[in-house]
């Protein structure tokens, strides 16, 4: 059962292992409120994952500690449990789909697991899982539904309270609940006046939903960047838990994540992952309560993001801030044209960064062409005005 | 004069402005050394140099306050001589070039300065302030040659040596010098046996060139990613003190600098600005001498990088590691050799991010076209492996 000093006897256990990680006010992220950043991003494995797994494994009767652990994860939870069993000393065993990104398997190998590959997908890897547990022994970690798992994330919580002991909010990310679970349940016992909220992807909704209906629901499937919360069913410890000390529970669009990095990189200097970035675009689009001239600390559990998804997150940023933009503008095609189009774009001082011509339309002339041209802008405004010049010189720019 | 009670007053003076910047243990970085970070990406501005600034504006007497201060600057210093006299309670304006990029002009402005933009360059800009501090009476501040920003920056040693006591070597980014200045002054006053190197980029190496030759020399132009420390002639002060405080001076290339973002992104979820990441591009690199088993910190000055050519720098970064490609191969122009292409990079476990069909070169037959395919790809062996598979399929591939 989960106790305040189980959360106590874990933050001892841990002093040997994690880092306390910084709380960093951000001033820029909300005009009224008064933001933090819990940076668990900076956590060693880059996440807050190893708190739970390691605290978990530190209990285990020296007989299972022989057996070793095993435990089925292509991201975070992996990475946690392998350097947790490591530094504990024991073997760990982690099922991987076979179609997991090579970093996350190299990282995992890394931190001194054996990688299991399994054909299929999560859910054939939890079988694999499951089966070599029960031939062999080993004891299953479980990612969040376990009182030891959510002590260790509870950890957490006394670290906010130590660090910024006027909070007044507390936002957090939520998946299958156990981060949640644990931080909720260490600050209300503390600082019941707290207000504490979760944030899921609008596309892994599972624990609101479950919330609402008053029930544990799966979900038929789940749909997000947020990979680190995309969860299908929420645990019946967490949910147990999220109903008692959970305040509400709100979700942001893929879109709203990808700004929030975006934002969190270039204002912050820091890396997070869609589902570490999604308290930020909770607070940032406004959708938790009665935050104006409140302290609000947003939980940034983590930071491994693919650098690919990284590159294209930039770019969807960069787009929907107004900060880069497609311009298509039909042309005769005729000499000439394309230097006409750059250099009023450049009068305007945005930046071509790419030139596409297409000439194969059939509602087109065949002498004409479209021409489109990908600029960097300052913001929509900056946009429209490159627009109106170039339709101002007598180009004909499509919408 | 600088004196170390000076930079004690500095410290006393800056505790109402500044962050304590954490220092982060990053064993990933050197399979040898015990390296740190002194994460000064993470300060106030986004860099270091509100430190200097802001302790050189608290020490003008009040009539010289109540004139203003003036400034030179498109970077972290325009930035932080804004904060630091808003916070004082004081006018600045700050003379950029007017082809800054606007996202500098908007943080200036947003940290409280007057701009003002001035047509040419640095150079231009330079003078115009110089003009306006004549006309005025304004207090011009320095971005390095100044005892007082040197004091300001000599913080950061002494935040070190609390944080990390048994520093063995520091390394710290080198432009005009005011940075390395302070720091190596403070710590070699309090613990002369620990090393300091300096970093400067391969393409602006005037700090560098300068001990060579005994006297202050300067560059004909600098060229380098690092535009935080592309300074073409160093201060008088801070040479005399680089030349009796810092142990070496190394250069580091924009190959190495890209690769280092891209490793501090990836692997410590922290964004430093090019001249932020040269320590770790000397560390890696292995141009500072005899680390093993030392504990090393570097200084990440600095996070203010352009989100573009932080793209770009991740693009590049990912090419040089290996982890995407180009392959480029003559086809005989035929339908379905996309899809045999296709199917054996995909075996390979590579995935095909571009497409590109090229049947114009001269020196083929009509008939035949190259294809050019851009791949993600986990190393240099991967890649070998994908054209080694294409090869064994029957396909021509070029080098």
């Amino acid at each position: 059962m989960l106790t305040l000093d189980r959360v106590y006897k874990a933050r001892r256990v841990l002093e040997e292992v994690i880092r306390k990680t910084d709380m960093i006010a951000a001033p820029k992220l909300h005009p009224e409120a008064n933001v933090y950043l819990k940076t668990e991003n900076l956590q060693v494995t880059g996440s807050f994952k190893v708190r739970g797994s390691y605290f978990k494994i530190s209990q285990l009767s020296d007989e299972d500690k022989a057996k070793g652990v095993i435990a089925c994860s292509a991201g975070n939870h992996a990475q946690g449990v392998a350097l947790a069993a490591t530094r504990n000393g024991i073997k760990s065993i982690i099922c991987l789909p076979d179609g997991a990104p090579i970093s996350k398997v190299e990282a995992t190998k890394k931190y001194g697991a054996e990688v299991c590959l399994v054909k299929g997908v999560y859910d054939d890897a939890y079988k694999k899982a499951i089966e070599l547990r029960d031939a062999n022994g080993y004891t299953f970690i479980h990612p969040f539904n376990d009182d030891d798992v959510i002590a260790g994330q509870g950890t957490i919580g006394l670290e906010i309270l130590d660090q910024l002991p006027d909070v007044d909010v507390v936002v957090v990310p939520i998946g299958g609940g156990g981060l949640i679970a644990g931080v909720a349940y260490a600050i209300k016992q503390l600082k019941p006046n707290c207000k504490i909220y979760g944030v899921q992807a609008a596309g892994a909704p599972s624990m609101e939903k479950s919330i609402v209906d008053n029930e544990i629901i799966t979900l038929p499937g789940v749909n997000t960047i947020a990979d680190g919360i995309a969860v299908k069913t929420p645990g019946d410890l967490t949910y147990e838990l999220v109903k008692q000390y959970v305040d509400g529970i709100v979700t942001v669009s893929d879109d709203e994540i990808a700004l929030a990095i975006l934002t969190l990189l270039e204002q912050q200097k820091l890396i997070a992952e869609g589902a570490g970035a999604v308290p930020i675009a909770a607070v940032m689009n406004g959708k938790i309560p009665d935050i104006d001239g409140k302290n609000v600390c947003c939980l940034v559990s983590g930071g491994n993001i693919d650098v690919t998804i990284l590159s294209r997150v930039i770019e969807r940023g960069l787009k929907m801030g107004g900060r880069t933009a497609d311009i298509v503008i039909a042309l005769s095609d005729k000499p000439g044209q394309l230097a006409g189009v750059s250099q009023i774009v450049a009068e305007q001082g945005a930046n071509v960064v790419s030139v596409n011509y297409d000439s194969t339309d059939l509602d087109m002339n065949i002498t004409d062409c479209y021409l489109k041209i990908g600029v960097e802008t300052r913001n929509f405004e900056h946009i429209v005005a490159v627009k109106k010049a170039l339709t101002d010189a007598g180009f004909k720019v499509c919408d």
